[in-house]
């Protein structure tokens, strides 16, 4: 059987039909989730609030986005590089607001009948929880690979298919970078003044930037995830597209420029069946508990897993005629797995680090920061070395197009694993809207097990983004260093490549410094905000007088979207001026971003998420319980934690990307 | 006059001679210390108790130190490496202890006649406490002088001196990160009992802990920083000697293998020179404020840099007939100044970063760290781009050679430098015995200005620290990979390489993590003691009872020693099983490591410094003051800070450094 190549089923023609298949999936799940009842109008009025708000903000991002895409297409024209360049990033940038943007209109029409629907039955939350999240996953999956075939199709050019990925690493850049300081400004914001000042609850409708805050879930942890992991997804083809895009032989078998590009398209397509055949099975019984709507979103993730290895056997086998290439995508796929388990190893309250974070609490704020940043950098070891192996194991079984591969293994079941995560953020607005509207106790505990289960699937999700961005990273690097061929003597010797190394790690924390200290100019001014309006409408703390939503999401906009200049600016202008200068530096940059990068998206990200839950923990009534000064202490850790694992954490992996993806456009130039 | 070589007054015999100087110098030093009144019995017993625990740590070190010693000494002896490299890495680690051990000594002693000094007149306690950090400089700079040179007499070998570094860091990493973990677990029980729970004082002879944190202090700041000091004076001569001992051709003029290696000595050698006339003019006026304590400082610091600049100019227009080498020193001498200032910028109230975190005090302890983690992430831009600006200069100028030559050039005024760092500390305690031994409002006042002076020498002395390992590393680095002629090739487009880029980088956070939990442990076992003591012997807060400080110094020291296994052993051990399975993957890590290790050293130090000093900003009376509630989270800052800046920071200048002498020592067998 092996040898046997299968045009006849297996061609663009095959991935065109599976990019279709998503996204009538997504739409068909939209239809029949808003045909869920959205319950009374005090409850639908705040699902309102926080669909207007998050309109608002993709609104106001569509300005600045669109004159920096102008800009950017302008530039691309006027260089020497290839025109359809210009249009094929138009279109990335396109597919991917489009995905987020219909991803984010579901969400947020899902968290009130998510809430609605646990008052009938909790396995009904989550199957609306679970049906927007996958409305987000199917969305990104159909479109990336729809942009991906029509320019593969229309131009056959390696060269022109890195500005889709532009266009979507652009995106990405204003919806995780922006949308991160969006959301934390406004959480932070919130909790200073409502919580800490005023003592009155989280998601309390008298807080005047509480529909900011909960528009900032959906901004960052919807609208951001999809965008950033719509990145990496585009990012991990292209970079296939581009190593193997001259054909090559592995093993004494020849594989064809055909083949070495439609390779990574079909494992991709092959992953729409996986996640869509296993989202079948994402099906809670009745009256479930925590562990079992746990176990049925596990079962979603492992079984697209398993169905994707079985399916991308027979593929590598029929299709190239030999299974090393198999061998890189599986580790790939491992890999992404691995590093999920380890985050949330770090960070669920059942395991020791977080309950060491919780015990260091009862010595006050400064034991339980410094235990909980241990933690996140000790955190970074099973990640990183799970990046290590696949890299080892995919360039040994597939030489440089091995690397691609495994990131597009990681990231084949991309429609699944994008709709568990998306799954967090519904049903954490769920939980808000069940608070804020007064629906009852019972349906209040209910909404918060679901939104318990979307805090793992959350850190897992954080972790699985990185890892897929360094992957995705470090692929289209080798894709960068083997366009220039004069970088294949660059030795690590050269004094240039350590210059190039240092500075692509200070990018990383500058970077984070930036994005961190954006959070908190935002937060500050919408304390100001806030308690401006208690100050001026006493009759918001009565519950008397409607509080200025609107302002709020206003301030958190402004916030977002201006902040994220300088930081932005850098990432783009930063690579083009280097590798103008000197490519090697360029190349040495590459690699000290995407280490770096990766080190300290992982100690941001768990630190604050093991940060999260040890508060989480004490709140159960361990050690002390709410009120308490280890809760106090842990209140803390957790505000320390929001900017870490929500805004300059992600925002590194867009940065690492980013960075990779406008060297490798700009290669012709260089 | 160009090219004519003076071998007749410069030569090996000069350089022993400069280490004689030195130590002479340090030994007259120390005997007039010791001359100079200590006081009232009540206050010397204070300083007797802080000399007695830091040579109890010493002597508790010394033990498993022996041990280690042996044991690699006997791995040198049965590889096939030289057996003369083990004689030479006992005296390399027998010089770096005895510098220690006679620096600490002397601090020690210093304290109190630094506090009686300044009963006098303010002037006199800077010239003791100055005095003896120069015992400290000139020290650890004869010693290494005199022990190289005579290591290279009796060799002649690049190899066979590679094993006096790895004895100097083997040293440093006891005394820096054993050291780091002993202060700074010392320093948080002390507070988090003594001032968190029972609200006594600082510095209160009441706290059991007190004289654990006072003779900290000297394990820290005066061993640590010592130990850490030497092995980068010892490794960027030994660097430019592994690079240059072939001899080489530079800008057409023949360099040859005796210059390569004579030079950098020499350069040393006249840095004793520099230092010494320098401290002449380390002279205060009467009654002076801090700004003219500051003035008489930063002569001796610049006034050493000028006379060395000139120095080198004509040294090697007329050693080495060209100036090349001289632009490559200059570049390293200016990064050192360059990156001190810039720590000095980040960290002292005056500036805008440290009063930003005292203004986010305002909104409580989580806004105090994000801003504070934020300014140490940002304030790593200067010290990088000086890093990489000194190495692009100086491998532009003198090719690889030039590396170790900017090297030594930052450490060529070590003696001086060393003595302003040293200064810090001695007079830090004497501020304390001040305060223990009741010594009267007008001698603490003065005392504390004295050692507010010190806290920037301090931040300056952190920055160079880094600096100088940074640069040293990579000079180690460069001679690692020439060492091996297959890796000249070695591309970072291969896999290996990045693969040993990300182990690197790993092994910095993950040795921070460990360093920093260390702390942790150390800290509670040591509020463990604390609490029993005060339970056991109620008459201790009474102050009728004196408390047991023996028994806190052995916990300090136990928890030193006890907790540097794991991350000692893994800086040792990593490198030569990564090296035996792969170079390349080896030469991979050493970068990742140090580049990683550069930004995250920085951030740590300069967070920790800033945060310490937002603290001491707002006890100034600034933002509400001492009890107000912006001094409550300033002080949680400062907390955190301290295992930052005073451990796991400091920590990772030996790890970069040590694991690339281990690479080079071990070359021979790769």
């Amino acid at each position: 059987m092996l040898g046997i190549s299968l045009p006849s089923i297996f061609g663009l023609g095959f991935v065109g039909i599976a990019g279709a298949i998503a996204m009538i999936s997504a739409i068909l799940l939209a239809f029949w989730i808003l045909k869920q009842p959205k319950g009374e109008k005090e409850v639908s009025d705040l699902s309102e609030h926080i669909y207007d708000g998050a309109m608002a903000f993709l609104n106001s991002e569509y300005k600045p986005l669109t004159v920096f895409v102008i800009i950017i297409a302008i530039i691309i024209i006027i260089t020497d590089l290839p025109n359809p360049s210009a249009y094929a990033f138009i279109l990335g940038a396109f597919c991917s607001a489009l995905a987020g943007n219909i991803g984010m209109r579901i969400a947020t029409k899902s968290n009130v009948r998510a809430a609605v629907g646990a008052e009938i039955d909790i396995g009904n939350g989550l199957k609306i929880g679970f049906a927007s999240g996958l409305v987000m996953g199917m969305m990104v999956v159909g479109l990336a690979l729809t942009g991906l075939t029509i320019v593969w199709y229309l131009t056959k050019s390696a060269e022109i298919i890195v500005g889709f990925g532009f266009g979507a690493s652009s995106i990405a850049l204003f919806a995780r970078v922006g949308g991160g300081i969006y959301t934390k400004a406004a959480d932070m914001g919130a909790d200073l003044v409502g919580k800490v000042e005023e003592k009155i609850p989280e998601d309390d409708p008298r807080n005047p930037a509480v529909i900011a805050d909960n528009v900032g879930d959906n901004v960052g942890d919807v609208a951001g995830m999809g965008a950033d992991l719509f990145e990496s997804y585009a990012g991990s083809i292209i970079s296939a597209i581009a190593i193997g895009v001259g054909g090559f032989t592995l093993s004494g078998v020849e594989i064809t420029s055909e083949q070495a590009v439609f390779y990574p398209f079909l494992l991709a397509a092959l992953g729409v069946f996986a996640s869509l055949i296993a989202a079948i099975f994402v099906r809670p019984g009745k009256g479930s508990e925590i562990g079992d709507l746990h176990n049925a979103l596990n079962k979603g993730v492992f079984g697209s897993a398993v169905i994707m290895a079985i399916f991308a056997y027979f593929l590598t086998n029929r299709y190239l005629g030999l299974l090393d290439p198999f061998y890189a995508f599986i580790s790939g796929l491992a890999a992404g797995i691995a590093i999920g388990l380890a985050c949330e190893y770090f960070t669920e309250s059942r395991f020791r680090p977080t309950q060491s974070i919780a015990e260091a609490s009862q010595t006050g704020p400064a034991t339980n920061i410094i235990t909980g940043f241990s933690v996140g950098m000790g955190s970074t070891l099973i990640p990183v070395i799970a990046v290590c192996v696949a890299i080892g194991f995919s360039f040994h079984f597939a030489g440089l197009y091995g690397i691609p591969i495994a990131a597009v293994g990681m990231l084949s079941t991309l429609g699944m694993t994008l709709a568990t995560d998306t799954y967090g953020p519904v049903n954490d607005n769920a939980a808000g809207i069940a608070e804020m509207g007064g629906m009852g106790e019972e349906v209040r505990e209910r909404a918060e097990r679901l939104d318990a289960v979307g805090n793992t699937t959350a850190a897992i999700g954080k972790g699985f983004a990185i890892g897929s961005a360094a992957l995705t990273a470090i692929a289209l690097f080798s894709a960068y260093m083997a366009g220039i061929p004069e970088l294949e003597q660059l030795s690590i010797t050269e004094p240039t490549v350590m210059i190039g190394l240092l500075i692509g790690g200070l990018l990383t924390f500058v970077f984070s410094a930036l994005t961190m200290s954006a959070v908190g100019k935002g937060a500050s001014a919408m304390v100001k905000e806030v308690r401006k309006q208690f100050q001026e409408m006493p009759g918001i703390l009565k519950g008397e007088t409607d509080p200025d939503y609107q302002k709020c999401i206003e301030i958190s906009t402004k916030a977002g979207l201006k902040n994220m200049i300088i930081p932005g600016g850098l990432a783009v202008a930063v690579p083009i001026l280097v590798g103008l200068w000197n490519p090697k530096i360029l190349g040495g940059l590459l690699a000290g971003s995407i280490v770096t990068g990766l080190l300290l998206a992982i100690t941001l990200a768990n630190a604050g998420g093991a940060w999260d839950n040890a508060k989480k923990y004490i709140e159960e009534g361990n050690l002390g319980g709410k009120g308490s000064e280890a809760h106090a202490a842990a209140v803390t850790g957790d505000t320390v934690g929001d900017p870490f694992k929500d805004t300059s954490g992600p925002a590194l992996n867009i940065l690492i990307k980013l960075m990779a993806m406008v060297s490798l456009l700009f290669v012709p130039l260089l």
